[in-house]
């Protein structure tokens, strides 16, 4: 099987996911031709995810394909932003169609769960990754920064936390966390609710502490967090919560309760970094080349 | 240093080239955000490129970049589009802040002869490799496609060939060569020229004939061309000209001359596939998987 029958049998796994609505020119051309709405912005982010490092390289290849996607969306979730189109970048070491069909399988999956387009991509030999292009859209000047947050205002999560490295931890021997892990859901849902309350955003991808320490450093604040209110996921430990990366719930800050669940978690101080039941932490997360 | 550090000095090395204009939120924060011109529609293409495959790893390290990003650049030439945004995913495997900075100048050189602003990216640690999503905007409607060509339509390139596969070829040892490979020129010069004239194009990437044969089935048409015509780089094989990818010309089709220098290598004729000199060709250039 050759490069184009290949990209044919991705382009076919992918389905529907690769076709209509604000996508003009899909799969195929040079490149995609795609369409914003009117009063809109651009709202854009790429991610790499390697096997072996960010993933098991012998995972099934529909959860490589769904988390590499969502993993890459709550980007977009984390800005308020509403999915438009996604380019993805393969690197495969062989060209085995049913394994590629399955990974267009997991990406298609994600992409009709958060209303992304897949609108092309690129096939290369090498070491398994893939890059994920994603972009959104909001309302101009709507966008969610890290940099909004103001003392006064508190500081949420959107979900449990710890769940995927817990999983990690564990090995992958447990088949409830390995969904915190493989199966991760881009907040993307909560995109046009989350404009309307936040003044400050992140994903927690590098671990709780860590992103908290980079919304309170792009905000010029002190986030003063309440360890007993971190919210652990069922059977992950606390550490997992605070210091463990893939969990992809939003960390975001905001004056208003907002009107969707959320847990509150600590305020915004005057200061800078991080207070965890107000001792400074030296956040620790995942770093690649630490 | 640690994978922020080295980010910053990414960041850096990228200079003007990461920042104005349309440009609203830069690297820093979860994603970008950009504004498209009114009346526009958003063109984007994302490649790969990997380090013992499409570019010898002891590379310089600004050739790399430059030609990176050129070599993706050019998906938008051809289309007709003008550069809007780059996102950089890069795979490296030390953290050698010397060389990174290198890799973003050469990046950024290229971006600034193109007009592209580089507005995110990410940084994983692995087998080197980089990830370049590229976007740009056509006018709505103005697209060129590689589906358009019609029989009496002219065939044409818009420089030499083989310049780039002679030098592969010379491993490397001919400096005037060398510059074809690796400080390729992405036509997005001829964006508007192209839109004006051009009934269809492709990037010849993959190699002319492979490339033409591409532009021929998405149009339905036969593609006529006179070997004689076709431009051959100076100190480059005609076989190169023909079979070697990586040039980053355009081919495209025209019904009138076009208003720029370009060579008529041929012509559109009814039927399928491609013609050299009369014969039929089963077109042969890079295939990854073959």
């Amino acid at each position: 099987m050759n490069e184009f029958e290949l990209i044919d049998v991705i382009v076919a796994g992918l389905g529907d996911s690769a076709t209509g609505r604000w996508l003009d020119v899909g799969p195929g051309d040079d490149a995609s031709v795609s369409t914003l709405p009117p009063g809109t912005q651009l709202v854009s982010s790429i991610d790499t995810l390697v096997a072996g490092r960010h993933f098991p390289g012998d995972a099934n290849p529909a959860d490589i394909g769904f988390r590499a996607m969502m993993v890459s969306l709550s980007d977009l979730a984390a800005m308020g932003a509403e999915p438009h189109i996604v380019l993805v970048a393969l690197t495969l070491e062989t060209a085995d169609p049913a394994w590629a069909a399955a990974l267009a399988g997991g990406m298609s999956e994600a992409a009709s769960q958060t209303g992304a387009i897949i609108a092309g991509g690129n096939l290369s030999r090498g070491r398994l990754s893939l890059s994920m292009s994603v972009h959104g859209v909001v309302p101009t000047g709507a966008a969610v920064l890290r940099s909004g947050a103001r003392p006064g205002d508190l500081v949420y999560v959107t979900g449990p936390l710890g769940g995927a490295a817990a999983a990690l931890a564990n090995g992958f021997a447990d088949e409830e966390l390995n969904t915190c892990f493989f199966r991760p859901a881009a907040r993307v849902d909560l995109a046009a609710d989350l404009r309307a309350v936040a003044s400050a955003a992140i994903d927690v991808s590098d671990g709780f502490l860590q992103d908290a320490g980079h919304l309170a450093a792009a905000s010029g604040v002190c986030l003063d967090i309440e360890v007993a209110r971190v919210p652990v996921r069922s059977g992950a430990q606390l550490q997992y919560a605070l210091q463990g990366g893939d969990d992809y719930e939003l960390c975001f800050t905001a004056a208003a309760p907002p009107p969707f669940p959320a847990v509150c978690v600590g305020r915004v101080v005057d200061g800078s970094g991080v207070l965890l039941d107000g001792e400074p932490v030296t956040t620790a997360g995942y770093q690649h080349f630490a």
